[in-house]
């Protein structure tokens, strides 16, 4: 370990994919909601494609190109676009379009998460580290039962992971220093960057995130602190 | 009633003296800790010595005259001044003085706040708005047992309240218009201030906050939404 357990006092989360089950949770809402609508969707390929937009549309934000925006904002664009390439885009109105962006505060928990960050609170601070907003992330831990001692990411960074400067000011904000905190995450890129600073990196498995054909963050690539099925499996190490 | 009740989704809390009793978790420990150093102060005096030197410490910041710095570092700042008044200026080290500061960080809830604020937490989503930096307010929940769904405030808006921002930044962060909140707190102006935006409002009489001899706010001085006794009223006339 670069890090010493009995160092560490504070957990990051990765929450899109780490915590909460995005694929499942999209795709089941907009198909029933699309559904009282009389409109017939694939899904699951829209799902994909909506999260396909994800990383895309922080960029200009991350390069200085674009003034920061939350989450919400983005999640709303990109789903104009997701429309119009499923051949919607003359079928939904502001309003619908607007509760269809709702379906992103209604994300189901991977069964693990209520009780492994239950038992890892007890022990340890926890926030999230997402690009999800504030309000975002408090809904989707209301809706979830998930319970977190604050809320930390990309709001308060006013910038979106990986740039340095969101993980930094969230280990700020839990008043530690990088090395008494561990950023958990399934996706290695986001780990890599927590580890240049300084953080502790753990790395769960979710090889289902994005549905049975997934291709990437199958197996951890770096030197992480820890690697682990779950966070049941977490807690059992940490606590 | 200026905000209609039924429209109202996110509560916003003032925490020192609306939500904890500040002056009898600092008095308490401060005492405890000074006799472990063969040191006898007067402790509810050295509490309220070091509280009165809350607000003027705020003050250069909300002036513009002063960047930005965390509560914590003004409690730490407001320390030193309190020892030297105290006759303890060559007494203790930096060491000690942290150690001191960190009596912020387990103050007791009010009796009602741990079941009103989950009662509450059922029907709205609540976070503090309160000058306490988000670390500060995330370890008082876990000693106290408050469950908030984000923690909001000064360290968001990066200035004090009652500056305007730190009530319109947390708001925004909620995702929510101004009348879909209350704010709730104990003191007269942070309610008006609140009010100035087009928060509704809640008066709680914490008529102890100040210990036995309190002269300010012990009424409602504003044409406030709401005013009750503790946060158990609170959840029954809002739920």
């Amino acid at each position: 370990m670069a890090v010493a357990v009995s160092r560490v006092r504070g957990l990051l989360f990765d929450v899109f994919g780490t915590v909460v089950d995005w694929r499942t949770g999209v795709a089941s809402q907009v198909e029933a909601q699309m559904a009282q609508w009389d409109l017939e969707i694939d899904a699951e390929a829209f799902a994909d494609a909506w999260r396909a937009r994800y990383q895309p549309s922080m960029e200009p934000i991350r390069a200085g190109k674009r003034a920061y925006v939350r989450l919400d904002v983005l999640h709303r664009e990109n789903l104009d676009w997701v429309l119009d390439a499923f051949g919607l885009g003359a079928a939904l109105d502001e309003a619908q379009r607007d509760i269809i962006t709702g379906v992103w505060e209604r994300l189901p928990p991977w069964p693990d998460c209520q009780t492994g960050l239950a038992h890892l609170k007890a022990h340890h601070i926890l926030a999230p580290c997402s690009n999800g907003s504030i309000g975002l992330m408090a809904r989707l831990a209301r809706f979830g039962g998930l319970s977190w001692d604050a809320i930390l990411g990309a709001d308060l960074a006013r910038n979106y992971k990986p740039r340095p400067e969101v993980y930094q000011v969230s280990v700020e904000h839990l008043g530690l220093e990088p090395d008494e905190v561990i950023m958990v995450a399934a996706h290695n890129d986001d780990l890599a960057a927590a580890q240049k600073l300084g953080l502790g990196t753990a790395f769960v498995c979710r090889p289902r995130e994005y549905g049975p054909r997934q291709s990437t963050d199958l197996e951890p690539t770096g030197d992480w602190d820890l690697v682990v099925e779950d966070l049941s499996e977490l807690a059992r190490r940490l606590v």
